[in-house]
């Protein structure tokens, strides 16, 4: 291993600087004590950071070789430790888990206190290897085939602080070498030989198999992860192009997204934005079942109004140009729409109605020199103007029911079913059951959001008329 | 295996119809006996093709019986052959390689023949977990990981015929099953226990091992084929649009792109890019070397001029905004360069002398009275107009000389070194040795393509000037 080589890495794929603080975590295994004295050696500013996981009666001896090499070479050093075992049991995961999530929460915890500009790991190309065979094993995607990368930022643990691997590029026979060509005396971890089952079947039976298949197995699974790593930002920045341009709007256990947007995209795009959404809603989620996935695209491909089961309780709906992903069985209801809160009743003139999310329809008489002259055009949605002298003083406003007929102002022969203006406005089924006319006997006089009634417009015989309003409680206009 | 799921992919994945024949490969194995029998039975309109590789003293039983099999179903049979062997000692390829370009060439011929709608092929789900496992030890790219498709072009065959593979949705078991429940007796091809080793090493020994570290191993596979196949069109679209934006030109030995569009891309377009090139000028080129790709990949970040191998005698060259990918010593001239290509001389007025690439130099005199009475600005490269009475009879034209120096219009107290004119002007090195210049005695008076000699300007004193031009022969300005 050359020092030079490794110094290049640090700096240039890693991105790590010699001004600030390093926190290093060091096993004390081959890979991480040649990762701390090589950064050490090339002048980094590294903290010794070693976690005790007490899953074997000797850890405390690896705690204290560290201890003493960090000692030895005048190097500050952190000792962590935890309970590993019986975090495994009360939050049901492996041991190899629980001893992952406390050994990383000890290094952030030590980072953030510390102002580290990184933690660094010993990864080496031979783990990449593993852990890229382990995905390809279970079938995964880019982003499991890209592997580990020099510098990441791990989105459960750190915005700020990334996490660096500047052993990637160099293989474990290499900072096997490197120990013994520096004196450094590794301690061989017992679990390497036992506990992380699947991994070690990778190490010792799978990838010697593969190499005598493919001598160069190892070296071109290294080089295809940075190639597909190369692939996925490509892909990633057009996920997120179109992501931007169909997102329309989150709330707690919805989103939604725009289906013109969506509908013709190539198919990996549409599949990545699924996912995408997915773990918008449930961001512990890992991976979106393959099923389910092809499911969601045959939906959007359809472009059509129906429904289908993502993942995790999660349901997909387009209705018109929005595809839902929502975890209720009932969708939000747009802020936007009119609905009803209380039963249908009378209304009285002047006075004001509360509708849902803060509308009120409002009503008053307007004598006939106070009319505008140029009433707002007959497709204005938020006010009416109608002649007063038709009615009687009281309105109703009530939901629509069935029968229902109106004929819209400038309709001067016929008039059309309510539940038919509601399809030719797109008006989406679960607005319309709650949705107010204001209704005088029985004749609608205005349907809130459309046009006001044909019959009742008002002409230059008009002597009085009557204004209704729709509008929110914070418009001030 | 339901025989209305396979008329659905046949119909929807291939997109095969039922009106135009399709031609099928069948060599008697029991996939290609299933594939013909489905789609038989499925109505589309087949063709059984065989190609006899005679490897085998046995093979004309195979021909034989797939052409009993045709003739009981009412089917047209064709049937080739050719000398595998003997092809192959001539073209240097393995037995292997030799059998599936004869069959191939035997297929799209006879598909072309019959105006076949596509070729079909018995490939399964198996065939494709093998392909996407060798392709991994080798360490392939997205490409390759994503496997054989439903409907495919194969460059080397055919733009208009498709190769479609309806069985790559079902398992070999399935074929085999298909096959005993239907009366089927297929040929059990003895060169599939030997010849193609490296292909039935992942079939017998390493698959069934993976499969026992995942028991879901080949549907994992299968389904992260059609998902990389997906990202990969996706990545392909961006490639396109990059290419469309930064290409400028080709020519049979080299091709130039601009390093302005390149060198902010994503290092996974980068390398696109490179490999895209390296196939455009050599067209058989199936994999250009990762450490040559990243070689170019870095000459190109770098922006600057410099020079980097690729691949197969191909050579990446930045001059400018140019990257050239060429496989010549010489990158070409430039048609739009103006070159001498005789040796320095004099030069008569008035006269012509002829450049490269149609490209001419003329010169004459013009009395006061028919001077333009507004000259071009001094910016105007293609001509100069100069104060006659200052030369002698008989200019030169010439190429640069070590030392020379010259005063642009324009510059009014000091001359400036020609070579550091060419640096200003970005004009490439190798376009400097036979640029010509225009000189009376010691004094340049015009860098055709520049701007001419202060010194000899047109000013209200001039009686006489030397109009200089340079155009091409077909250029009728």
């Amino acid at each position: 291993m050359k020092l030079e080589r490794f110094r290049e890495i640090a700096l240039d794929f890693c991105g790590l600087d010699d001004e600030n603080p390093v926190l290093v975590g060091v096993s004390g295994g081959p890979d991480s004590l040649c990762l701390i004295d090589a950064l050490a050696r090339c002048d980094f500013k590294v903290v010794v950071a070693h976690f005790d996981h007490r899953l074997r009666a000797e850890s405390g001896e690896d705690a204290r070789m560290v201890q003493a090499y960090a000692a030895q070479r005048g190097l500050p050093f952190v000792l962590g430790s935890g309970a590993v075992a019986q975090y495994a049991a009360e939050a049901h995961a492996s041991l190899e888990e629980a001893a992952r999530f406390l050994r990383y929460q000890f290094l952030f915890e030590q980072a953030r206190q510390l102002r580290a500009q990184a933690v660094a790991v010993g990864h080496t190309g031979d783990d990449q290897v593993e852990t890229v065979l382990m995905h390809f094993l279970r079938g995964a995607g880019l982003a499991g085939l890209k592997g580990m990368a020099f510098r990441d930022f791990l989105a459960d643990w750190s915005a700020e602080i990334p996490v660096v691997r500047p052993l990637l590029a160099f293989w474990r026979e290499d900072t096997v070498q490197y120990c013994r060509e520096n004196g450094l005396s590794p301690v061989m971890d017992a679990s390497n030989q036992n506990t992380v089952f699947f991994r070690n079947r990778m190490r010792h039976d799978v990838i010697p198999m593969l190499e005598t298949l493919n001598p160069q197995f190892r070296q071109n699974i290294w080089r295809m992860t940075q190639v597909l790593a190369g692939d996925e930002a490509v892909v990633q920045a057009a996920v997120e192009a179109v992501w931007q341009r169909s997102f329309e709007q989150q709330g707690e256990d919805a989103l939604a997204l725009r289906v013109g947007e969506l509908k013709n995209q190539p198919v990996g795009l549409q599949r990545a934005m699924l996912r995408r959404a997915a773990a918008c809603l449930d961001p512990g989620l890992r991976d979106v079942d393959y099923a389910a996935v092809e499911r969601g695209v045959q939906l959007l491909r359809s472009a059509a109004d129906g429904q289908a089961d993502l993942v995790h309780g999660l349901r997909l709906v387009i209705e018109g140009d929005r595809l839902w992903v929502t975890r209720k069985a009932e969708l939000p209801l747009e802020d936007t729409w009119l609905q009803m809160i209380g039963p249908d009743c009378d209304f009285f003139v002047p006075g004001e109605f509360p509708l849902a999310a803060r509308w009120k329809v409002s009503a008053r008489w307007v004598e006939k020199e106070n009319i505008p002259h140029s009433l707002r055009e007959t497709s204005a949605s938020d006010e009416a103007w109608l002649d007063a002298d038709c009615f009687l003083r009281t309105l109703q406003i009530r939901r629509a029911r069935p029968g229902d007929r109106f004929q819209p102002l400038g309709m001067k022969d016929h008039s059309m079913k309510v539940s038919d203006i509601w399809v030719n406005q797109k008006l989406p089924r679960r607005a319309r059951k709650d949705w107010p006319l204001l209704a005088c006997d029985d004749a609608i006089l205005w349907i809130p959001g459309f046009r006001p009634a044909h019959a009742y417009r008002i002409t230059s015989e008009t002597r009085r008329a009557l204004h209704l309003r729709v509008f929110r409680e914070d418009d001030f206009s």
